[in-house]
């Protein structure tokens, strides 16, 4: 049983109790758990049920669970959340249990699982189990299998956990808008033998994209194609905690993908292979060497590899714009590629193209401009070398010789040997 | 040979001769059957020619054809043909044999065929057979391997099917507005074996997307991106048939893209393997288990699995507003998360925000709004739970233990045995 | 070394030194070559250095080099360059040496390369070896790795080449614009056994996509989705150079993409498997039979097939808009299905409606528009059999019985043989 104390010195400490535990595990419906911080906050190793090595959520958490009479209990509430996609910027979502995504839930093959589910939304939604194989009722599709969840109603799902792998859970119930305003979070579902798949590092996030005006804080939900904020647990760069391995360390990231439109997620300095799947774990033989693996809608890719190169490496979607903050897609933008006297027609026809650079946008990088209220800056974040002017789906893979298997913190910008690092030519 | 009692007695009674029979065999031309139903019309077993299991295409039909001198004759008639979207909906599209998309052709892998190809639009057309191995003077491309056909003349492909597999046919002439008009078909090439690669169903359908402003009845053939009807076989939800199986049933569904953008295909309690391509079948040890599918543009995939869960599995694509009908994506549409003074505001600033919904968007699916003529709402169709707020890619795999394997009816709804179905909890 | 007489007589005899080898072998820096020309140029087999076979860059080149105490030395330029699109349209991109995409890196693996980067673009930039396993300090990401490499500057990148396979280079700073102007090239490592792998033709091309406005001559850089001008190397067909084999020759296409969408390349009249990517060799037994390849943004894909039917066959992008060269994507247009008196209501609607088709767009490929200073027509080009009416990413494999292996020139058209060509049915 998760007990308070538990919860307060858990990680990032950031984890609360909704109510007193002895309290609620004497009630039918357990204890929700509720996160107040959008930081990486890695589980301890369970003290009820199974053993398993927990994953790390990047900047999420996984859920408490009390264990009842052989059953593992989980209670998610649907609710309005403020997150923090990065520092200087809050957005009005919908998620669960404080935050969106909502936390992680952790299970062993073979688990009975309960989840209790109260909605504090101001309309009806469900759960379903995406790649979980349950009984038709349980399967959360609303006018399908069960009748919709309505405002403040808890809900109860009760099934066993058959298979091992990587799964989703999200909104079967006004799907586009639910999911639109960040409604989703992951399911871990361990083997029994702790031995199988052992990885040492086991990464976890789901991959979601926003249009949210500049200056303003909510979501529009009719948005199809053009977003402006590529996020991966409703994070954008810098907001995005790096993921941290000791050199040599086997490491496996699990993507999922609850945006609108294929992320391509690629790796520097390591190649990797596709080890599962939502549909579960892909053959040895059938996997295939990748620097680059293009992640469909709805679709889940954990990706293994060994971290045997030391240094800080680029880990972001290759789309080159959803590693971006919040733009205009159709400003004219044009470069002076003639400068002498094209720059004076076109500064009569196209007025901002001072604002958007006749020498390309790098400067816009180090330029503060002045920005709208609760709006992050297009290209933005400082490393070793200077500005690195990115945003939205970017992070870095940080591989150390001496990174402690227990410690998942920033371990601070990587000092390349000599010899080894790109030079200016003295001719 | 297909005598003129068998058209008019096939599954759904809906397929017509277009003349008589007596006088079309003895002509150098066969008859061009056509189907006035937009149905799912599973084709009886083949009387002539090599035996084979019928594909079912869903919410189509497969083209009659008559042999001559050990020769499969088909006959395609390219024509501009009213098809119902769903009830209440009907596109003006261009099609073959009286619908879009045209009537599956059906074969044999050694089978030699010749395809009568007449041109009723009001431009010149050709059709490419996307897939097939034939030779070069036979693979439709206008300009390149012969010249265009024209309005109002017959042209005659004639060769042999090499591989067994799922294939396409479309235009290869003025591509890209005869596609987006509607004109496609799939081929399937069955074993000579029947052993080889048996499944108990057989399904099939191909995706694609049209950009029809409400209230009108003709696509915009220019659109890129932003289309509003995302449809299989021209249908959209709670226009597209069920696929029925009966429990542990092997399965089959063969699915095509001619869209502009990739679909994700999720299956809902079953996990799959992609058994076959339009260039192929996949060796079994290269398959990955999946429970989502990204089709891309131009690829088909068919995908197996055991139908081992009874009930009824929600079956679409996943990007959200794939499974919704014609709406405006760049409506300002606002959630009030601050439901206090935020609300006033929003009101001054969007004066429509009352109607797509302060709480949420799920009461749309219950609302009658006063729509244009010819228009599908956005959110329908009901369960046996209420309102499944759907549309577009949308349907359902019904698996029941008592399926006859030769009914392709709807079974109507599932009802899940006691204790098997999410419930609301008593505290 | 590359001599100065060789750059001078190599294939196209377009490759230029940009100063006398003799001077530039001595100093530090060696000599960066230019190309002034878009044709297709077959690079000579290695002089110095481990032997291997060459690929050809479709309208493309690969950059000479020196060694330098067993070291291969090669020099890329960073600058605005002029780029014929095809022959009636020039664009203002940025690459490197002279052209867009840069020219082709070939190495054999276990080669020690030291490549100088000059900088001639108005702001600053890197270069990331995109797939190719280096030092951490070397890897190219500004701000990350290394400070960016400021205008008039000359920096060095030295690693080992480990691992052979298919791989691209592009800047890491200020990526989004830098590569939607054009910047990006290949690196193709050999393998050291010249029979391992062996193909008897090996091509290679990047894909990438221009927002370009009718009549104007330099990209919109900051368009996410819309954008006109869909290119292979930055060429659209009719400039496209066609694939050549003789028939039963064994080939590989090396395909990078760098847009900002998936591209799904089909090849007509062979079915093929994809052998490598941007991560390695994918293992003979996990490869799939395909006709349609889905390449996801910042993949490479290597297919691999025997040319075993001689032809012209069509080789392209499937999303149909991609094989149009520049036009609006939401004109209004709308075909006459009805043509009675929809035709004379419309008339008025739509005054535009006369140009783009009452009859289907078919005549757009044979008429001749009014089109603005440098643009290309929409659907252009013209085959044995009258109008392709194609553009963008569209080109051929030519494949011939007697096509010498030496000779990647274009061979004329296909004349196919007696009966096997679709013909006009007599009835």
């Amino acid at each position: 049983m998760v007990s308070r104390r538990q919860l307060l010195t858990s990680a990032a400490g950031a984890i609360v109790g909704a109510g007193l535990v002895s309290r609620a595990s004497q009630a039918q419906v357990p204890e929700a758990a509720a996160s107040l911080s959008p930081a990486t906050q890695p589980p301890p190793a369970p003290t009820t049920g199974r053993p398993f090595q927990p994953v790390v959520t990047l900047n999420g958490w996984s859920l408490p669970w009390r264990m009842q009479d052989g059953v593992k209990e989980f209670h998610l509430t649907a609710e309005p959340v403020e997150r923090e996609i990065a520092p200087g910027m809050t957005a009005n979502l919908w998620g669960y249990n404080g935050q969106s995504p909502g936390p992680t839930i952790e299970c062993v093959e073979g688990d009975r699982v309960r989840i209790f589910v109260t909605n504090r939304l101001p309309e009806y939604t469900t759960i379903h189990w995406h790649g979980v194989r349950v009984p038709h009722g349980m399967d959360g599709v609303s006018g399908l299998t069960q009748p919709p969840i309505q405002p403040g109603e808890t809900w109860v799902y009760e099934f066993d956990m058959q298979h091992s792998g990587s799964f989703m859970y999200h909104p079967h119930a006004d799907d586009m808008l639910q999911i639109a305003m960040g409604m989703m979070g992951l399911i871990i579902v361990h083997p029994q033998d702790q031995a199988e798949r052992r990885v040492d590092r086991d990464y976890a996030f789901v991959m979601n994209a926003y249009d949210i005006q500049p200056g303003s804080y909510t979501p529009r939900v009719n948005t199809m194609l053009d977003f402006n904020l590529w996020t991966w647990n409703s994070r954008a760069f810098p907001g995005i905690s790096p993921l941290v391995a000791r050199q040599d360390d086997r490491v496996r990231i699990r993507i999922a993908n609850l945006t609108m439109t294929n992320h391509p997620i690629h790796l520097h300095g390591h190649s990797f292979v596709v080890a599962g799947t939502d549909g579960g774990w892909v053959p040895e033989g059938a996997a295939w060497p990748e620097a680059t693996i293009d992640i469909g809608v709805g679709q889940l890719r954990a990706i293994e590899f060994i971290a045997d190169a030391p240094g800080d490496w680029a880990f972001h979607c290759h789309k080159t714009h959803h590693t971006m903050n919040a733009m205009g897609h159709d400003v004219p933008t044009t470069l002076g590629v003639d400068f002498s006297d094209a720059a004076e027609k076109l500064r009569g026809l196209i007025p901002q193209y001072m604002v958007m650079g006749d020498r390309g946008m790098a400067h816009m990088a180090e330029m503060h401009m002045q920005l709208p209220e609760n709006t992050l800056p297009m290209m933005t974040g400082t490393g070793p070398h200077g500005p690195l002017g990115m945003g939205g789906m970017f992070s870095m893979l940080k591989v150390r010789p001496d990174q402690s298997p227990d410690d998942y913190s920033d371990p601070g910008w990587y000092e390349a040997p000599a010899g080894t690092s790109a030079y200016r030519s003295s001719s």
